[in-house]
């Protein structure tokens, strides 16, 4: 009888349904949920892939931007294979110190025992790794070579990544790291995600230095704008979107509270993008629309650490300030000689540091100055450990393969000199104004 | 022993089962897989804004695309603040009067009393106000000032949809409206939300006037064609796409109704694209590519209020139809002068009609003249409603701020008057042809 | 008191409870979740359509960019149409022979009888058919007319593909093939539905001949570059993006085996980007984009086949090897003269054929010589079958309406002729380099 139902897996109930029988189902369905949950979830951070790759692309020159694409899809492909072979066990396997696991490594724990649950939950962590490793393609963009950042990615995703990451969020699987110890709230990665990948991006775009033509003679920022605002807009309404699975996924679990983590995911990211803009029509006199998409992604920073701990109003203001954050923190940058070309330092650092604190200064269940300490504590601890490992990576590549074309390939673009191609051929089919 | 399942959430279940704990247990499972539909369909509909960007972006001219980025986005923000202080009250609240909503407001629902649904639900229907408030950003492209651009965004999707709305769809939370008590079908807002749209984007279109150079001195109507057709094709797959969450995810609940609602937004669509198609071929002499995305979305609006109520084959015929009627819509426009770049009063409004005829006329559950009238009343009340207050808001606007650039700022494009930047830099590094 | 909870389906305990009534309302609650997991699948693979629109775009020369969208288009409107009224019978229909199903045409089965699984199930295949035809699309770009591609599209969707899946797959419902019958794994399609294109893309290559240009007097192949390769890598993107829904939606079925089917999917499109691009470094002295996407989409289609039966070092393996026989099949259909302007018969028949042998070969449940001999055996049918036919039908259009546009034509570009539209307009607004 309960076949005509539909395609449904096979129930214990299905013979003779009893008490004990039925809880086992219910817990079952449950699963199940949690399981497509959880998957569908890691589908849309996936996109966000393409998302940062828009984002990165339209900000950058012409010249340049399938060089973007490659970097963008190859933080993902070795990304990938470096979590698959050494970074989850670091994160999340068995950690006897609380600074790093040590088993898990190649899916182990899946190949050994069949443990499916480690395996959705290493496609969800995968793409949360190679979000961290590709926030830094941005600052080193236009004048990075394509073997150093290879080796960048693998050991962002493989490792720099996963030991901070075990700190925080390793007792998610068998781990247990010192700062989830002492109550650090960082429920989908502000800190974990967005401040790692951005302290290792201001540490390269340190030691790469500012492109050519950035600064004048007397040391004067230029503007080197983006080729395409239609593809970077794209991009953040693809980040957006997989935000929705970044934060309401992080549940890992299908249950009621992914409601509040999607509200806060809305207004947070809505409140930056109009502080932002108002922040920018301020300064510059007209409402900008570099600003205002990393407003938006500022804000989207700044909930992510605390999306299930703060009310709708708490995320307002969240967003608020961290729309107003970023701008200032891109002027900034721009100021002291820091050439970030897509500003990712700013969304992403600045977004992340600010985003952490609100998650305690906001938290619905009550401020606490307790809680703010180990807020700050995490920061720094993710400052030290991303900017210091990041330096001495960065310094390593120059110091071995090479880390920056020539200045002869910066000029002709990274397109034809590294890869041989160009990015967009005979476009122009009708006359040029 | 249930805990070797997985992450499932701690069930009642757990230490003793028993027959009211195992329902209790499995209303929550259900309730869970609720939630998480409805915030998945939630994300796919977000994912629209985007279409609708790609869409109005790739129609119009490439001086104005960085000021239709601006407008998606800030509908969107601006929308969903409004909608979270004011717009969700209005359109779900307490409705004594069955003509709005009193309560409710700042989600007020949840933070005092912990209603998670009321989250869940108003994640849904904010999407659906940006929605709504962005259908108008085609219609008055390319020559529509920012700053009032901001304050009709805030009016549609703060008051003018969801006065409306409430009369259709409050009773979906607290509310009671007066259509919906008459019995009037719109499952997931051909009217409610496409027409809604139109109406307002006519009532602009009108007051705003057509662009410079849309006409010739003898009246007759001059081709401006879109930048990218590309990019209007992402739009429109991307629409499409979202729209399976628009229609499928109106349920609000996880259940077997999705299959028809998705086999239905489906089929129509594919049969407006045909048909749109076929008709622009007879008219012009080659099939046209921009006619065919109208129609594909003209076929999204003509099921989207009988999604749920026509069997496959007749949402085939709403489609069908639905396609041929955008195009003769978009060829009257032009012919009475009214400029509507992207041809959204033609998609969002003859579809928005057509379609609410349609869930009446081939209604799987029988046809009668009753259902009919109700429907028409529901399509004349949106029709006063939603173009008066559009009409008086755009007269408002013209008044106090100023609701057309001048006529040199359009001639050079808002991206650099309104905005001071370019939607593109040295995009072609090949010869151009 | 269960209302409570939220909008849950009314269930069949809500008054008494009892273990039949519970455990049928559990039932419910699977069936509910396979639902929205088959429509969240069947979403996300709909938006692989958008991910071939740009690759296919991208790849291709910007004169005809408009063109390519348009078939991109219509491969799903026809093919739906085609779907709905023929193919899904013949595919999935009773099918006494085990050759073709005889009955399901209009979806007879949910309007006579209400099943609404027949419509999940559709709707999951309907977006699998339209795939399929979408792949020859690539292959035969830029010189084939538009009212033959209709023809094409209509003829794979509505028939070729159909009868060839029934073979495979039509125990998935109601039918019985004989392929299936003899233990052939192909658990989402590396075959039936990637080879399938790919072999009648083979066939359509050949039939339409090579473009204009394509091979010098001497029958040296010559470049054309495609005009966007950010167009071209976001479709890579959206393809793989969709490719989640394709493997892990092909359980049908919210299980806890969607795991290890996202973990394969992600790692051996990873190994194949990498694979593929070592390879054309090697090759070419430059790390290539174009092949790196090919590279990663030939992973991708290397696990369809085996996506729920490997484990992940398999898949990593799959990938690898399916990476480097794209590039290598690029570089020898370019030398025999077969001109495939984006690649799709290396991808998808070249990684069809690696797939579905690597699906025998690494199977985690044991590898043994009569299953590899099945594998063989469903390549080749599918090759003689899709080959066949796909030829017949492309020479019968050729003697018919005709295939190839003119040769005046083809220079001009498929925009302006056969569509009467440009892709782009004044796209560039700053100086050119």
């Amino acid at each position: 009888m309960l076949a005509c139902l539909g395609p449904g897996v096979a129930l214990a109930t299905e013979e003779v349904p009893s008490l004990a029988g039925n809880a086992l189902a219910i817990a079952r369905v449950q699963t199940n949920a949690d399981y497509i949950w959880t998957l569908t979830a890691a589908a849309l951070v996936f996109l966000m892939q393409a998302g940062f790759a828009m984002v990165c692309g339209g900000f950058t020159q012409a010249k340049n931007v399938g060089n973007m694409m490659m970097k963008n899809l190859f933080d993902f492909a070795f990304g990938a294979l470096a979590f698959w072979m050494l970074g989850f066990g670091l994160m999340f396997g068995t950690s006897p110190s609380g600074w790093f696991g040590t088993d898990g490594f190649f899916l182990s724990g899946y190949t050994a025992g069949g443990d499916t649950w480690t395996l959705a939950f290493w496609m969800f962590q995968v793409v949360f790794a190679a979000a961290a490793a590709t926030i830094v393609a941005g600052a080193v963009a236009e004048r990075i070579r394509f073997r150093a950042y290879i080796l960048y990615s693998i050991a962002v995703a493989g490792f720099i990544y996963p030991v901070f990451g075990s700190w925080a969020w390793g007792g998610l699987l068998n781990g247990s790291g010192w700062l989830e110890g002492l109550g650090f709230i960082d429920f989908a990665g502000s800190t974990v995600v967005h401040s790692v990948g951005a302290w290792v991006a201001l540490a390269g775009a340190l030691v790469v230095g500012p492109r050519i033509g950035k600064y004048a003679p007397d040391g004067t920022p230029r503007a080197i704008p983006g080729h395409s605002l239609p593809l970077a807009t794209l991009g953040m309404f693809l980040l957006w979107f997989g935000w929705y699975g970044f934060n309401a996924g992080s549940t890992n679990a299908a249950s009621t509270d992914v409601a509040l983590i999607a509200v806060n995911t809305t207004l947070a990211p809505a409140a930056g993008a109009v502080s932002a803009m108002v922040t920018s029509w301020l300064l510059f006199k007209k409402p900008d629309l570099g600003m205002s998409i990393n407003g938006t992604l500022g804000g989207l920073v700044s909930i992510t650490a605390g999306c299930a701990n703060l009310n709708p109003g708490g995320a307002v203001l969240a967003g608020l300030v961290g729309g107003i954050l970023v701008v200032l923190s891109v002027v900034f940058l721009d100021r002291i000689r820091i050439d970030d070309p897509v500003g990712a330092v700013s969304v992403h650092g600045a977004g992340g540091v600010w985003g952490t604190l609100a998650a305690g200064l906001f938290d619905a269940n009550g401020f606490s100055l307790g809680q703010i300490g180990v807020q700050l504590t995490g920061i720094a601890a993710c400052f030290i450990w991303s900017f210091g490992t990041g330096f001495l990576l960065f310094k390593a590549i120059h110091a071995t393969v090479g880390l920056r074309v020539s200045a002869e390939d910066e000029l002709v673009g990274l397109d034809v000199t590294e890869h041989g191609c160009k990015g967009y051929h005979d476009i122009t089919l009708s006359a040029v104004k």
